[in-house]
């Protein structure tokens, strides 16, 4: 099929690879054009404009960094989806505000086309090796379309719900990740500041209610797990930053519903506190160096 | 083997029973000495007092509801250790303060007694079931000659480390699970309110980097989950109080230590709340309610 | 001078008799006509449009319940700004978020208006009795226009910086006044759980470091106050619905500006735990009952 | 009056020097003898131990760092209490836990020996200037037998209820000191954020509903207040060691009523925090440093 790809940075580049090697016709198209090379060494076209890019594709797949540049992307006078012919199929995979995914949903069906919003999960290591997970909001029809470009960059496609609902799921998951890391770190200190094993607590802990994906996959303190950030000097994984982002559009979507979530906001603001020490970009789970005790 | 137990109220009187149905032999114990009624039809003896219980016992197991029971038991000019002979081995399965329970181990092991802290986990279904898990603190030789007798009672028995460090197991174990059950209520609620399905938006993310045990065995959603406790309106399962109660618990080690836990702070102050708008006696999972507006 | 006023409820209603008790001409406009006749009683005139009520007026005043309400009036195609002769004053006292206020007065600017943001401290009682503080951020020249009509509504005037910086003004000290005043609550509860009567403690903590605005003038714990709300069962003053609309946007702005506010954040969430509890319409002081327990 | 005094640190000896002043005969304690040069060079007598210091006394004042030091001095087989005549007055200015209040207060009536606990507000500054608040617990009569000295230490003598009553008002006042503390930083850098003058800022909030005494006599933003700790980089005033150790304090008084204090915990967590940040050692209200960004 012939596609256009939008963003091409740490997620969107290994992204637009699986759907090359899955045999797509690709144009990419990124503000900083150096990062298209890996890709046109492997077969991609390059254009000059978002339109250019798009002419003659079927569907138009794209993965930004916020709201901001989704927008600018897709909505306005100049904007892609008015330059689109009816029928194209539009699959946004950046992490947005549901509000954000919502309108560009509306917009899109209003001029007659496909439209899914589909946020990941399974970070940059999940969107090179093809794993990643897709969270999405739309209807049947238009998911099913887009199911085969879904499946040549993930292996799990789950549908959250109509227009937008993708973006809700990922934000609700994001904020639990978030909650468990936070929480995981704590019991963890708390054992050891009591004179426990990091690595014996977290063996029990596994086995009992406290289990959680932090403490199963994601092993915050150094040492435990080998091959976790935490046993990196917390480089690589996914930033504080990412995560204090993902709170904040939590929060705001928890404005806009009138919901109530007490953890949810102090993590928020625990994230920030880590932001503010100036470490927004280690991995999230760095966030235990927050509670121990510096020397 | 000759035991003497104590405490056989709700988990006690269950993990009584799978000891007896193991051919031991047992004399029970406990404040309501009407409790002891189905354990004598199973062919238990009873006692009037802790002393006659345990005389000629090579074994002392206890589950009792406070700091302040097992120090009433085992401490003080009149208290159960000072009549034990050497070599007597001693469980304790009560949920206890770290502070109890190394105070407790150490005047054991001053009169020559064998000592571990071997709080559960799993409920009252679990020791119904004969499938607890055992969060041990100890030396390896006692924890050997309990060994026999825990896996009696359950079906997983981990050695956390020295004396006292089975408590500080489990007060961590439960502060983690209080929060990633309220972050699990929050997340469901914040998608519910956002037009999510929760049986949808649960499965996403079991799937996903938001999974943990309360998502996955104990839906704190009703309907989710035909067998959890918020499909029966919060009845049965693990109590508010008890949660609120674990929590101090660990409030009170991270004063000790001088954690930092903000989580869990928080965490303690919603149950707090769940019991002043009184509703200590269901579930913990019904947290939700709280979050929930009022109709 | 001729002055349109826009917004009469509440709030606005006693701003707009001062004004017309200050000798001024008066033209009001609300979408709920009936309620202009109190003021129409006193000699004010009333519109049928926005357009006609400022038709000829000098200044504008504005006294509306949140952004949305603002933006409605001044801008867009239809907006009022875009009507007004240049050099008119605009003057608006609501509480709305400071992008909003910003982007109001950038657009009045852009006309050749002059434009201040003069939210109010004071409550319905400061408006009625015309001692309300007014938090204004413009330019100094324009203040000075606003200044004789502000001082026939209140008596205090405080120049808190540029266009949009009264809204911030306002925002940080309600977050503030809330803080204290849950603070406050906590305070008198855990004295009176421990035995002391809230009226010694209070005396005392007026005498000490405890000190603040809530418990000097607003004393939550019923009895101890006799003019405060919650020696009325908490009916009249500042509505919870309103501090948390106000911790909103408190929370917004802190979004923006990436600062941190942790005790700011869990007082937005308290407040929305007890909206959610069908409370939103008693005095925000009323936050006391959240805390105490259930009979 | 002859009085002999236990403590004399930061705290105890300029209150010891207001006594000596006054023209009372003391007899001071301290285990680091050291301490007391100062005190005898103004006419004060020393003692190798307790009793010998207490020998001859009509009163007894203290003022230690924490529990542990008031039980040592005044309990046990060999405690103070046991030594003095009946009639003698004890007055415990340290600031305690309620519970230890209690029952210090409670052995020494039981010894026929009038006790007060009076902790103090107003610090090294209070202390040295005779100007420090006392927040008594005790019965009447005491009370008035202790006023002459505590008269001569300070200006405010205030009868909070019984017995622990004291220690109980100081607890609350310093958790609401902490909270209102904590919540003037994140209101100012809020501001200061978006872009007002933290000085115009907090004049405009001392003349509105923000106002407290943190914001009155103690600014927290460097700069604006010349004689705060802030504007001498933190150093002197009350140490956020001490606030830490006084929420505790208040974190156990509240486990022990079942008292539900959100804020309070939260300003504990973040305390505990500034602690583990290294900076234990400055004033209390450095706390504004947590939330601002490193440079």
């Amino acid at each position: 099929m012939k596609i256009a790809f939008f963003g091409i940075g740490l997620m969107g580049a290994p992204m637009a690879q699986n759907l090359l090697k899955a045999g797509h016709s690709l144009t990419v198209f990124d503000l900083n054009p150096a990062l298209a090379e890996p890709l046109v060494a492997n077969g991609a076209a390059t254009a000059a404009t978002p339109a250019e890019a798009a002419a003659g594709c079927a569907a138009v797949v794209s993965m930004l960094p916020h709201d901001g540049a989704v927008r600018g992307l897709y909505l306005g006078e100049n904007g892609l989806l008015g330059k689109l012919p009816r029928g194209t199929l539009v699959i946004d995979c950046s992490t947005v505000s549901a509000e954000c995914a919502s309108e560009v949903s509306k917009a899109a069906h209003a001029l007659g086309l496909g439209m899914i919003d589909a946020p990941v999960s399974g970070g940059v290591a999940g969107a090179a090796a093809g794993t990643l997970s897709f969270l999405c909001g739309g209807v049947a029809d238009d998911l099913e379309r887009a199911r085969p470009l879904l499946e040549a960059m993930g292996k799990n496609v789950m549908h959250a719900g109509g227009p937008g609902a993708g973006a809700v799921a990922k934000i609700c998951n994001n904020m639990l990740l978030a909650i468990h890391m936070i929480g995981t770190c704590e019991a963890l200190q708390l054992g050891v500041d009591n004179g426990l094993d990091p690595k014996v607590l977290s063996e029990i802990m596994l086995k009992s209610s406290g289990r959680n994906w932090s403490l199963e996959l994601y092993n915050p303190y150094p040492g435990v797990m080998e091959t976790a950030p935490a046993s990196r000097e917390y480089s690589g994984g996914f930033q504080v930053a990412l995560m204090h982002k993902d709170l904040g559009l939590a929060m705001q979507a928890a404005q806009k519903s009138q919901s109530t979530t007490p953890l949810g906001a102090l993590a928020k603001q625990l994230y920030s506190l880590q932001v503010a020490q100036g470490k927004a970009k280690l991995d999230f789970s760095s966030i235990l160096q927050l509670l121990q005790h510096a020397d």
